[in-house]
């Protein structure tokens, strides 16, 4: 008999967050079992935690995660998005989101929006599936789960966050096109802004703005690449301190990371003639922006929102963190670790952001 | 010496218009002469005569126009948009902005913002240039205008509208990208709706939507390809129409001709997931639109806006009519022609509105 799982379950209820010993699971055909190494906790994670953010429970929270095959079903051939085959013992990530791509949103691309979507560190816990998320020793990965082997040389606590962070920014790269030569302004220098800073720069951009409240996320953009940074204050608009870096001009491309209207409605007065702005930080409840679509229509501006990510959206950010790994300090980004039964403190930990990622360990000792 | 040119000038005093009789400008090298055989009357030339929007006078309105090459300077091969010689008794159109191919946004392929822009029934008379508009007997095309033969199939009044309304309309279906099986809404069924109704039909779009408030237009949309109409009422929003007619789903593409806040907020809960709105109509002061990020991001939204066209726009209008003024009634759209001496009657029936495209035709006798 194999040693028991053990997973970190929200219950919806009192205590918030329960240990709770399991079975291993029995896997059907094409599915993985996968003992977790790291699982880093994103900021949604973080607002289902303190409650501003609803999710069914009981659930395990945790998607940014990676862990190494401990078990696969004897009868299925497992490869993974390279088509390698994937056996016990590779250490690997996987999407975060399984779609059937059958539905017309998976037809169109739209896999993320999936009508029969499977999405790990969101499902409501299951007796087919109770291992579903990344605060746990096990994540048991279910049939059609796109896979991907971590690169040798990625650390598990850089490689964590590519399948949410790094793809969901990728996402965003591949809406906004080719930016080789052009001006991008990045809202937001938390760990989607930095990463889209380092993407923008190693992408070529002839400059990359990079703003936030924060002295130290500025500061952070600016190790990451950006060769412009703006420390918003409230008596300055953004777009002000925009067009004096721009000589009035204005920039191509805007990531709003921040889901803040004030901001948004400054990043679009930030735009240039015929200029794109990619909208990933609204993923709350806030006030409308307010546009003007005489604006939109005669500036030729673009404004496109971006949620979660493509299969091919991950591979590109393995990549680009393999490639770009040392080129930026993405060793700086995760510097507090904790185990399974730490879990509280890690949350705390996450909630006073002195790190721009915390890791929980499922396999270290506490 | 030649016959003295007629123009309508547009005062910017009292009168608002004066009959102006001057000679015929001798030619720089590039340019060319053209008599003017129809000039179709735009919703901007009428707001300008109405004084509802500001241009720099003296200048002569008119910028939808045919014309007969009646002189070209003899040491220039003057060739059109598809390199085709260009001669002396040619019928022909251009486009209405010239564009200096070497500043920033042209370069970028933003011809239509170029920073030194001229543009046929927008600009200041000069000493160099001043049969500029389309009201006038002739038009004195300045160097660097793309010319397009018009299609000898193609009578002028159809022909007419090709460089404003047909281009503007290319261009947002240049925007759009592939709409083969997919659904589309038009709002609003003016000369651009209707136009971007019978693009959508012809171009294989699975189901076409046109809406306005006005049941005559609704019906022509119906004539111009649409397969289901809405009647916009006061009180029924019109995305619950457009969920009716989806069984709920929405549409893929939204075009907006309307330029009005609500109907365009209301365009905007008709899309579908991955949806894109293209802002059209929205060419004058208005309330700033209320627009949920959340939504733009959740739903993988895309708003764009457009405004004029780039030289290729226009060269798919003239194929477009060419291949279609049968298919759909364009004849019907422009019913009523006035002299150039009767230009105030044009403008005042342009305002009536009962046909879509009032025509002057300078070389009518009154």
């Amino acid at each position: 008999m194999s040693d028991p799982c053990v997973s970190i379950i929200l219950t919806g209820d009192t205590p918030a967050l329960q240990r709770t010993e399991v079975k291993q699971p029995r896997l059907q055909p094409g599915e993985v079992l996968v003992e977790i190494l790291c699982c880093t906790i994103c900021g949604s994670d973080l607002h289902t935690y303190e409650g501003t953010r609803s999710t069914p429970c009981p659930t395990i929270l945790g998607h940014e995660m990676v862990g190494r095959v401990v078990d696969l079903h004897p009868e299925h051939h497992t490869v993974d998005f390279l088509n390698r085959p994937v056996n016990t013992g590779d250490r690997i990530t996987w999407s975060v989101a399984v779609a059937c791509q059958k539905c017309e949103y998976c037809r169109r691309g739209l896999t993320q929006k999936c009508t029969s979507l499977f999405k790990y560190g969101h499902q409501k816990l299951t007796d087919e599936n109770y291992l579903s998320g990344g605060l746990a020793s096990h994540c048991h990965l279910v049939k059609g789960t796109t896979i991907f082997k971590v690169p040798a040389s990625l650390p598990d606590q850089i490689a964590s966050p590519a399948n949410c962070a790094t793809a969901t920014v990728m996402a965003a790269f591949r809406l906004a096109g080719e930016i080789k030569n052009r001006s991008v302004l990045i809202l937001g220098a938390g760990m989607l802004g930095i990463t889209a800073t380092a993407v923008a720069k190693s992408r070529g951009a002839a400059s990359v703005i990079v703003s936030d409240i924060n002295p130290q996320r500025v500061q952070r953009g600016l190790e990451f690449g950006a060769t412009h940074s703006i420390l918003v204050k409230k008596d300055q608009p953004l777009h002000s301190e925009v067009h004096h870096l721009t000589q009035g001009r204005g920039v191509d491309f805007v990531f709003d990371m921040t889901g803040v209207p004030d901001v948004i409605e400054s990043g679009l007065e930030a735009l240039d003639i015929g200029g794109t702005m990619i909208l990933v930080g609204s993923v709350y409840p806030a006030r409308p922006l307010q546009v003007s679509a005489e604006q939109v229509v005669r500036r030729l501006l673009k404004i496109e929102g971006i949620h979660n990510y493509v299969d091919l959206d991950l591979a590109n950010a393995l990549n680009f963190l393999e490639r770009y790994q040392h080129t930026y300090p993405f060793q700086k980004l995760c510097d507090q670790s904790y185990s399974l039964e730490e879990v509280t403190q890690a949350f705390e930990a996450t909630g006073e952001h002195h790190s721009y990622r915390v890791a929980v360990l499922p396999q270290k000792k506490s």
